[in-house]
């Protein structure tokens, strides 16, 4: 059965056929959060560095690392930092050496710059997952090299030069053609991640029906693991945990095996983890019943990070101490 | 598509593989619920009432009506109240009289008594739902020539002479032969609801598995719906709701088109309506829009029976009134 393994110095995270759902942490991304990228833009890492030991404490399996900050200060100063090819090399190394200095949790180098996708390669110790390659031509000729060079697992997302279809079939076939073109590379099915794409169910009222179909397929036909932009399905909607909720079982139940999403949510985490349960990848309920005790914590008003930390902290006889005083 | 049509005098609900997921309530119950047997002993039918009322606001498509009481106290007067064949068949008369009395919801006759679900039969106006047949050779003879007579649908499950199997193998074949009897009794595929059989999961470490093959199975290969009474997945377990909200997505992702299950717990009700809008469903999120507004009245410390009736009374333009004063 297909297995992916990432890797930090130390630990071992795998997205696999059988094994539980990876919980990829989608937290640190500068993109879309003005206030962290502001908070870079003056090299404080404070922020980055708590995103990063909360998603650990709640079950994150990967940390995503995006280094796509616009730095407007500077901008105005220098016009070189319009250039995301001279804003994001140094900073995507600076963030890895920062997060591995707080947390062991094997990371994923996610940018649209090949050329900080190289700063992360060369920073980040272990086997970390790199986000990504397209099936846009320009892009296979970039990354697919690097993946050979450093034997690291990559994220495929199936859109080309003619944009992201609406059609799932074309959506299959541009996932095919990475997976061919990586093969032509050396690089095996097992170290790439299709992300099929996740419309908003809002707007494509097949969107749901269209990821299931395509897990299964790129599972059964291609032989790779899958991944998404899980709460993409549910842009614009009310309760949207709920919807995440309910399309992360049913996505796992299609054979999806991993998703880069917020693992700071206790109801989407609960949803994965009787998921898993119910995949058969908890032997004897034994991580259900820990998180149960968990989100009995949450109930009575502790964070769901602090509320994992001791439940891990007990698990692992340290927690032992308080008691013994 | 299989379409299974269940009638009450001026309602329809149907269970169907294009269909939005149909619950059946299974509150109205005295198995296990001492205190509505003893309410039921001593002619009282309030209970059944506001059960039928609440289920039927909270969002179930069919009731189930369960006859199965123990009336301890009449039984020490007279020996015959020992005897299901002897309490069962008035009483299932007298429930279902009063339950269309106070709602319009279709109806499911439930006994393991054949004389109760003739009296079911004789009381029920429209087309109700028989519950159950089994693999067992008496059953099928017994039961076969009520649904044939009667022109309803059955529910099937999987166990026969032998008892319930632990091999899903051996249960799809109980079920298969459930239909090919059914068959020669000219009563079509499309009237047998299927119940393959859910064991818990704390006990069976594949369970979930077995439910989601069989499931699609058959669907593929008898083209037949299903149904399971959902909540047994999760006997025994801490945080049994979040193993229920995530069972139901994947079975219905698998192709389950019915529960017998509680309705009047929104975490399960919430991830049924998630499940039919990601299934394509809910056409453009009408159902799942108007149910998180029920969802905040819940959070906002209401019942979620009131939230549910105001909700469709604001849908039916009842509720206008109260604005207009």
């Amino acid at each position: 059965m297909t297995r992916t393994v990432v890797e930090s110095k130390t630990k071992t995270s795998i997205i696999g056929f059988d094994e539980p759902f990876c919980v990829i942490g989608e937290r640190i991304n500068p993109t879309g959060r003005k206030k962290l990228a502001a908070e870079l833009e003056l090299d404080d890492f404070s922020t980055v560095e708590r995103d990063a030991i909360e998603q650990m404490l709640c079950g994150a399996n990967i940390l995503d690392i995006n280094s796509g900050a616009v730095f407007s200060n500077k901008m105005a100063e220098d016009p070189r930092y319009a250039d995301n090819n001279f804003v994001e090399p140094p900073l995507m190394r600076e963030l890895i050496l920062r997060i591995q200095k707080v947390v062991d949790t094997p990371l994923c180098i996610d940018s649209s710059v090949p050329a900080a996708l190289l700063a992360g390669l060369e920073a980040a110790e272990g086997r970390p997952l790199l986000n990504s390659v397209t099936g846009e031509e320009e892009r296979l000729e970039l990354v697919l090299p690097l993946v050979k060079k450093f034997n690291v697992p990559v994220v495929a997302i199936s859109n080309d030069d003619t944009g992201i279809s609406e059609d799932p079939d074309v959506r299959f076939a541009v996932a095919k053609k990475i997976v061919e073109r990586a093969a032509d590379f050396g690089i095996p099915a097992h170290d790439i991640v299709v992300d099929p794409l996740v419309m908003p169910i809002g707007a494509m009222a097949t969107a749901g029906q269209q990821v299931f179909t395509l897990v299964r397929r790129l599972r059964d036909e291609l032989g790779v693991n899958t991944t998404c932009g899980a709460s993409n399905m549910s842009f614009g909607l009310p309760r949207r945990h709920g919807i995440n909720a309910a399309f992360l079982p049913m996505a796992i139940g299609a054979g999806m095996t991993s998703a880069i999403m917020n693992p700071v949510r206790p109801v989407e985490m609960e949803a994965i983890r009787a998921a898993n349960f119910l995949n058969n990848n908890d032997p004897h309920g034994t991580e259900w019943i820990k998180f149960s005790r968990v989100l009995e914590a949450v109930a009575a008003g502790m964070s769901f990070a602090d509320a994992s930390k001791e439940s891990a902290e007990a698990s692992s006889g340290r927690g032992g101490r308080r008691r013994r005083r």
